[in-house]
């Protein structure tokens, strides 16, 4: 078994801790979290420490903290030569302290505490500094979820920006739609089956084939019966500008 | 049965005629089309007809042709007092021709020719002017979906604004990260998964409840990150507007 150490209680650290206890490829050895109270339903207690000084050394200690935290928490490791990677999507390995040796294991996802996620269909990112640290991890993040992806740090940023946009920008659209509803009485339940529709199709087209809409038209009447039906001026500036976005692209196609 | 009467062969038209065919309430009279070619393979030669003159008094005739030819083909309707409905969006009920009786049938879903579509899960949004022609929409709609909404026609011009937002926009957002993976040497593939979850986190959430991300949290260090790292100025908008829109509406709640 690969033995493996959590720094964390977020929700990413949640998530994996749950993930872990459902393998036998990985033997959680500890969990360190500064509010023992947050895991102490995840994991029995006597693997919980508060106290950096109480760190095993271990096959693998992975920091699943906010981005701002994990230069700092990798500093106060009292470990050298331990595989130490973090969980973030827009913190570059160099962010970890170089005693150790660095990695990381990026689980793409939108994690929320309010509702459970598959592990299994999460692609893990993963990067490390030689090839016998990059097996480790990969054993790791097989035992829970079906895909890896070497991703190095360079291109995590790009990913991180790209599911900015289809994901954190996506959902914002969403919130639209729902005011829109709320302020003409109507359910957002009837746009549900549209969203649902709009993600499932780009399974099997890519979102150039996909694209519909008066925009992709460039109807221009419909364009403005629109923006002359749009009060909010926020709202209004978005239309407008992915409106122009889709026909620009739409040019250089 | 009731007797139905298509107008049109386009994407609409094509999926009414299959789903129509697949239930015992509809009868499908005739299909007015001017390219009898394009539907010879959905309906038998002897039901297709590409002269005005020659369309019966049925229960319901449904026009879905392109927004702007609406008008003109209700025009051509050598009957009175006939039920005529139009399935559009963004088009108002008063658009058809007076002498028959007004409806809509507009079913609030994405369709292309490329891929099936399951109209059971599609919400069709019905108007008419009377009640009796209402449960006549009803029913032809309950025979081959399993929702339906009585929507009128401002109503329904504010549920396509805010489809094109949820679904038109969405897509566009997609295409801009399938760009930015590719700039990256990254499979868009590795995005899907949170595509498809974050379409389903609103099933069970609100979109408030469910936004994630630098935007929601005001965390300006990853925003200035981001942008520093995009390159193109479309995107680079798109990327500020929308940040500004999440963080404008947060300090709403």
């Amino acid at each position: 078994m690969i033995r493996v150490t959590l720094i964390g209680s977020g929700n990413v650290a949640q998530h994996l801790i749950q993930a872990f206890s459902q393998t036998t490829v990985v033997e959680l050895v500890q969990v360190f979290s500064r509010q023992p109270e947050t895991v102490a339903h995840l994991v029995s207690s006597n693997k919980i420490t508060s106290d950096f000084n109480g760190l095993q050394k271990v096959d693998l200690i992975i920091i699943a903290v906010s981005d701002n935290a994990i230069t700092e928490v990798s500093n106060q490791i009292p470990l050298q030569n331990q595989l130490v990677v973090h969980t973030s999507g827009s913190v570059a390995m160099e962010a970890l302290n170089a005693k150790n040796r660095k990695g990381v294991f990026y689980p793409l996802q939108t994690f929320s505490k309010t509702k459970a996620v598959d592990f299994k269909v999460i692609p893990v990112c993963l990067e490390a500094e030689n090839e016998t640290d990059y097996q480790i991890l990969e054993t790791v993040a097989k035992a829970i979820c079906d895909v890896t992806y070497k991703v190095n740090s360079e291109q995590r940023k790009a990913l991180h920006v790209a599911a900015v946009f289809v994901s954190n920008f996506v959902n914002h659209l969403y919130q639209i739609g729902e005011t829109i509803c709320s302020e003409n009485q109507l359910d957002f339940a009837i746009l549900k089956p549209l969203i649902q529709e709009t993600a499932a199709k780009i399974l099997t087209l890519s979102p150039t084939e996909a694209q519909t809409g008066p925009a992709k038209r460039q109807d221009t009447q419909t364009i403005n019966a629109h923006l002359a039906f749009l009060t909010d001026e926020h709202q209004k500036e978005i239309y407008k500008l992915l409106t122009k976005s889709i026909i620009d692209n739409g040019k250089k196609l």
